[in-house]
């Protein structure tokens, strides 16, 4: 049995940054690493080729009439810039006060190799462990997943399981384990404004035109009230009324926000009407800009009226807004509110299904769910207990885990999401860090729904 | 006597950017350049240090009985970016089509030299030529001249003059000269929110807190109304009104907007009511960003909140409008704008007072002029009418030369402004350039101006 934080040192040394072509060699020997990882424990390892970053297949097989549990992770990370903000350098993992520093420590690689470890455990103890097993690894998470769906399509019949269990989702505090029932959805794209056809000296010709980024701004600031509800015709219409045991369940998570403010570093929350910072996150949608640019952005000043500008946008969805009648509805208020002096495009960007899951006992009208499921979710609830000392909850994140709908509506597969990281892990931030008594105690929540689901 | 192309393509090697420190070996180059030129004409020549860049001083001096007059240039470039959009090398001097091309052809390198070539035709002619000279190149005109004044202050007694010569304004068409009688002032500055500590997941914490960029835009959108006037309290209320005799030059210039449009590359003009745009360059006062930035630019998407954005935007400003005054409101309209829910700060960029003055003949209550002044337009007007074909015309233009203003102020001097540069010579972009025939029209004028201040 190997040493889950020496392997995970060694995976988060490999630079997978899928987005940027530069960190090639990182993606393949992050794939690599985790592939011989999971080979060591006795599966079969297949690395699936796709258009852009492959898919880790990897099976152990057994008796027909075993349950089948499928693991999903992803060795890919977000782009580790801004780079001087990181105190130790994002690819050289550190230990300090019992957390691991390093992209991707939390998202996914740490989280992920709790389950690879909980699995590994079970096997060295018992090799004939009475449940089939499949990890599914993608590299492309952080991208949006574009080739997941054709995966997905070409190995469906190979995916035909009892549920899929995977951790990249979050827990408040470190003694409050959270089983993930829903996320938010993505609509992402970006809009590009042009005026002249190249800069020009503000002096000569400043006055005679409308500079893109004043166009830019104004567009921008049409998108929000000043509730800061997001001002699209039409944006709301789908989102669906919150059930009470979910408003019931988030309130039991005794959450303080002058605390999450201080964590924040803001002078004051901004939330829509009728909402708690908390029920914000999980319920309502937003639109947020992700980044701005154009003109001279050096040193001192140029005094240019540029000749393009851009912003990049992603809304947060809940259910059952659908993001193609988002992308819609948003690019056509951009349409009737752009001025007519300038030129402009939109670069679509990915899209994310939102995602809800009621669990057994949580709802008047359950789904018509697998007993193997409900078995999880019941050793989830009694195992985290155990390990974190008090009830897991049962609430919506809210985050984006695309691939999550795509394996609901297109295999018909539910989740469950062990939440393992907490909020000072600064995902997609400088300083990402992983709680490594988390790691351990992911292991074992991980390692006993397994062992529930064996009956 | 020196070959003007050939200087000139040496003094464009020179990488003379002023604001950028990494810029040093070139600007030491440059003013090492030019200053060696000059001293080869029998200049002596000081080069007089300052907190940042020298100022170059050159005299030949003679009776004390004859006119001085001075000579303005600057060495000092603007910055070079975005180099993927220039043709051939921005220091990389290349001649096409009877055109210069390179960073600084036209400003002010170009220009400047046609100066000293005047001189030194003058002088290989004439050794006695009875007229002293004296020639003052800064380095730091692109940053705002910021030593400049106090040059002034600590040169005052040897700058005692008839009047400033200088080429560093426009004209419209190659067979139409300007003698410039007015510029734009300018106000500066840098306008930075922050919002969160960090940049932050736009799922996990979407829909608590104004985005930074979110905030920077509704402010930039509240700077301008519909009509693209400035939408700052007060801001238009010193603007002087613009004489008849402006309004009457200005219409013989023959302008064609279809012919603007085109060459802007723009869809439609956006100018403020009851302005043509070639009154509104020269006429109104603007507010312009030059540039903006926050959160992710990079390729694809990266998904944050960023916790900081920031614009730079100059004002244009008309006589009599002062920097200072204009300063205090626009930051009032900002503080009295600016949400609560985030923090921000003001960087001071730099200013120039607006400057105008009235050639003889130009107006019914003339200022009191040197008669030196009087013949020196009047030359102008006459060999500016034999080199170009046509009389020149006496308008203002929209550019800055804060130094001028400074000139006046401080030391009493008014400015023969002969401009030199076409719109087509791409100032402050990509592609700048400046075309060689103009250039050797430049300083067929400048000497004929000089000729006729010796009487």
């Amino acid at each position: 049995m190997f040493d889950p934080v020496e392997v995970l040192k060694a995976f988060v040394r490999h630079q997978s940054v899928s987005t940027d072509p530069a960190f090639h060699a990182g993606m393949r020997g992050a794939q690599e690493h985790i592939s011989e990882t999971i080979r060591g424990l006795g599966f079969e390892v297949e690395v699936v080729r796709t258009p852009k970053h492959p898919v880790i297949y990897a099976h152990r097989g057994g008796d027909a009439s075993w349950p089948h549990v499928i693991i999903y992770g992803h060795y890919d990370v977000q782009p580790a810039d801004p780079l001087e903000l990181w105190t130790t350098p994002p690819f050289e993992p550190t230990i300090r006060d019992g957390r691991i520093y390093g992209r991707g420590t939390a998202d996914n690689k740490g989280p992920l190799l709790a389950h690879v470890t909980a699995v590994g455990r079970i096997l060295e103890k018992n090799p004939d462990f009475p449940v089939r097993l499949t990890f599914v690894i993608e590299g492309e998470e952080e991208m949006g997943s574009p080739s997941f769906r054709g995966f997905l399509e070409q190995y469906r019949d190979r995916l035909k399981a009892d549920f899929v269990m995977l951790s990249d989702t979050g827990i408040p505090s470190r003694d409050q384990m959270v089983i993930t029932c829903g996320l938010r959805g993505l609509m992402l794209f970006e809009l590009e404004v042009t005026g002249a056809r190249m800069d020009l000296h503000s002096g000569l010709h400043g006055g005679v035109l409308r500079n893109p980024i004043q166009a830019l701004a104004e567009l921008c600031a049409s998108l929000h009230d000043a509730d800061g509800r997001v001002n699209v015709p039409g944006f709301y219409d789908d989102v669906r009324e919150v059930a009470q045991w979910e408003r019931d369940e988030l309130a039991k998570l005794g959450t303080d926000t002058a605390e999450y403010q201080r964590f924040l570093g803001i002078k004051e929350f901004h939330v829509p009407g009728g909402f708690t910072p908390f029920e914000a996150v999980r319920f309502q949608p937003t639109l947020e800009f992700n980044g701005i640019g154009g003109g001279y952005q050096g040193a001192g000043s140029k005094t240019v009226i540029p000749s393009r500008a851009f912003v990049k946008v992603s809304c947060r969805l809940v259910p059952d807004q659908k993001p193609e009648r988002i992308r819609e509805l948003v690019y056509k208020a951009i349409r009737e509110r752009m001025p007519a002096d300038v030129n402009y495009k939109i670069h679509d960007g990915h899209t994310g299904v939102p995602y809800v899951v009621v669990p057994p006992g949580r709802s008047n009208t359950p789904r018509d769910q697998s007993p193997v499921l409900a078995r999880a979710f019941e050793a989830a609830e009694k195992v985290g207990t155990e390990v974190f000392g008090k009830p897991p909850l049962f609430i919506r994140e809210g985050g984006s885990v695309p691939i999550i709908a795509e394996l609901n509506s297109l295999l018909g597969l539910d989740c469950v999401l062990i939440g393992l990281f907490l909020p000072e892990d600064n995902l997609h931030a400088p300083n990402e860090s992983f709680d490594l008594s988390i790691f351990e105690r992911g292991a074992r929540v991980s390692e006993g729904v397994l062992r529930a689901v064996a009956g």
